[in-house]
């Protein structure tokens, strides 16, 4: 089994504890960077390959920046979001805003962005007219419905999920765009969250090419532009083998030598929105251990709760833990792993075989660079932590304050109590 | 079947909406009152009866104030909830700190408060005397384990809580607190959530009164308050029944004559800790309908989202649905009722039998009063609605406003960037 390790000691753990206090998350840039380049040498065949960062992932502008620095953009799916990828520079079709259920001010705002806008219904055409206007690229999410079996337990069967355009409705919606004068035309789709199968974004690929060859056929359009959409999963558990991009970007390749370049249909630019995998193995939640607890079970408390990391909690995902200076201790005790949440479910790890836990001891939790603060809430008055940016001179930033009770009072006004 | 209805009328809602836009909360305060008043009447027979609401359920200072005019106090979780009690006027042993692996803080600010202090451990003797010191009352929180089946599926089997003391623990602990000067010690449990079935609550006092009886005569120590805990449910289903708070608290009148009073081991103050039976009724989300889209289901998109309310998206909990002015109409039509989070389960309702739904339609989701805004997000860069209070003269407050941008961005600092 691969051993899932930690980037710190515990002394330099000690050190970051000193100044900034527990708990945080800490995303280690080097390592960012990194799998970024990988990602686009996997895609480095293409006349043109575009990853949109999903930045409900992580929505931290540094993280943003460091992502720009590589060749990335956003992916954006609300207001917030288009105006954090503004703030970090980030501009024109470097921005997708693929959204659902729309409200009127995110396409405004995309359309003064000069983003790609990905329409998730054919109704939203009409919409979009009359609240925003045209984009000069305009796509299409694409669902295939029972077409594609094999969504996975994240996302769910095609069918089942909210999400995107019939098949039919994809060819109604870009001959009504045809015929309202748009020139430049993409296709989105995204049926998989968190597949850790490299055969099934291949199969995302030869799908999508197919439809790219059937519109050319049918409406004749020609599509610029095919976003695959995210859906990479990561190697939560230690068992458990990274994609290998190499071999995704290999088969995309050779599905669209065939499929596109032979029928002349290229250049089309190869899109992804990937969050989890660009950001999520490269973040850690750092807590220390306050309580220890023996009744029918055996807890250990954790001064970081549910609002920092809700996966566990709300999905029962799992995520590893390493406890800093024990790395190489026998994991000969077993613990439920808890925050200080009123909800039972507010445990980040149930009968986990660990080292002998002290308390003071410092937790690390793995893999919460994506989806991990992003998704905190305040339920039972809880604050979520900061954000910290290990730097690859081995300096440590802080990118995110930790919430103050200041922060949680703001929206009341106490002064007509 | 019993029918759900809506306080309001469409035009009110309608001039409500002229005034502070969708999507928000509003709680109704005579309902609240009203509830709140049968609780009190069910324990009328109690030497003392003090319901500390469970602030976590809605964390509003002016709901909390409503409560503290019928003569409620606070059952706080964090340190957060310490300091609303504290704003609101609520003070000495009208608070609870009834928590979980609890931070040094939260103890000293409930010492500083002069709170009941209720013990989530043995170990939290030593930790709360070095930290800061005993309260007057000490109350210890008893998790009977294996010895009381039948938690349902929010807590779980009592002996997979993560919660409370074993029987044999909460004889160490008072016995420990005695010998080190305690003189006025409490009784705690709570093992249930959001159940209806009201021989459960009865059967809890049982439990406690005959701990109570063994306290004395292993310890000769008096238990002068048992606090039931929450956990008394809300009929979510219009087939579903409210608990009936008069059979509730004449079966506990009837053990406390019993196993109490024949004993003269009273009088004993019987404390609750509810939460959702005292708000969640009384409390609508209140949201406008933006799109409507058929592919392969029938959906409704509103302008609330999982932001607003996460109970269905993260349990499948049921929320009723009424659509204002529709309140007549057959149920004819089919249709998921869904938010814009980027996350599949971002639906208020799946399946579900409404009326004919049409765009700009206002949909008011029902019971929404606790755990409702309290356990909102920012995922998707989303923000928190503002919540409003119907007064019982017509008048409506807001009583907390809606999130801005600048709350979202607080914690960055782009001047970095």
């Amino acid at each position: 089994m691969a051993k899932k390790t930690i980037p710190f000691s515990k002394d330099q753990l000690e050190e970051i504890i000193n100044e900034f206090g527990t708990p945080f998350h800490i995303y280690v840039e080097q390592d960012i960077r990194e799998n970024a380049r990988k990602l686009k040498q996997a895609f480095s065949w293409a006349p043109k390959f575009k990853e949109h960062f999903a930045v409900k992932a992580t929505p931290n502008p540094y993280i943003m920046k460091i992502l720009k620095e590589e060749g990335f953009g956003a992916d954006c799916s609300s207001l917030s979001e288009l105006i954090l990828a503004e703030k970090v520079g980030i501009r024109g079709e470097e921005i997708v805003l693929s959204s659902n259920n729309t409200p009127a001010e995110e396409f405004q705002k995309a359309i003064e962005l000069g983003a790609i806008i990905n329409l998730d219904d054919i109704s939203h055409i009409e919409y979009l007219e009359k609240w925003a206007g045209f984009p000069d690229l305009i796509s299409f999410r694409y669902n295939p419905g029972p077409l594609r079996g094999g969504g996975n337990n994240f996302i769910g069967e095609p069918e089942e999920a909210k999400y995107g355009l019939t098949r039919e409705q994809i060819f109604r919606a870009f001959q009504i765009m045809k015929e309202k004068g748009a020139k430049r035309f993409g296709l989105h789709t995204m049926v998989i969250s968190n597949e850790l199968d490299p055969n099934y974004f291949i199969e995302t690929a030869n799908m999508m090419f197919d439809l790219v060859i059937d519109i050319y056929e049918r409406l004749n359009i020609r599509i610029e532009y095919v976003n695959l959409g995210g859906g990479i999963g990561i190697p939560y558990y230690p068992e458990e083998k990274k994609v290998d991009l190499d071999y995704v970007g290999e088969g995309i390749r050779r599905s669209y030598e065939e499929k596109i370049s032979a029928r002349g249909l290229g250049p089309i630019t190869i899109a992804m929105e990937s969050g989890r995998m660009i950001t999520g193995p490269y973040g850690y939640l750092v807590a220390r251990v306050v309580h220890k607890k023996e009744i029918y079970k055996n807890y250990v408390g954790l001064d970081a709760c549910m609002a920092n990391l809700m996966r566990p909690g709300m999905y029962g995902a799992y995520h590893h833990i390493t406890v800093a200076g024990k790395e190489d201790w026998p994991l000969d005790h077993v613990y439920d792993v808890t925050g200080s949440l009123c909800e039972n479910n507010d445990k980040f790890a149930i009968d986990r075989a660990l080292p002998q836990i002290d308390i003071g001891d410092i937790v690390v939790i793995h893999d919460t660079g994506a989806h991990g603060h992003a998704m905190g809430f305040n339920y039972n008055g809880k604050l979520r932590s900061a954000e910290l940016l290990l730097k690859p001179d081995g300096r440590v930033e802080m990118i995110r304050r930790a919430e103050t009770l200041e922060d949680y009072f703001a929206t009341l006004d106490f002064s007509r109590l």
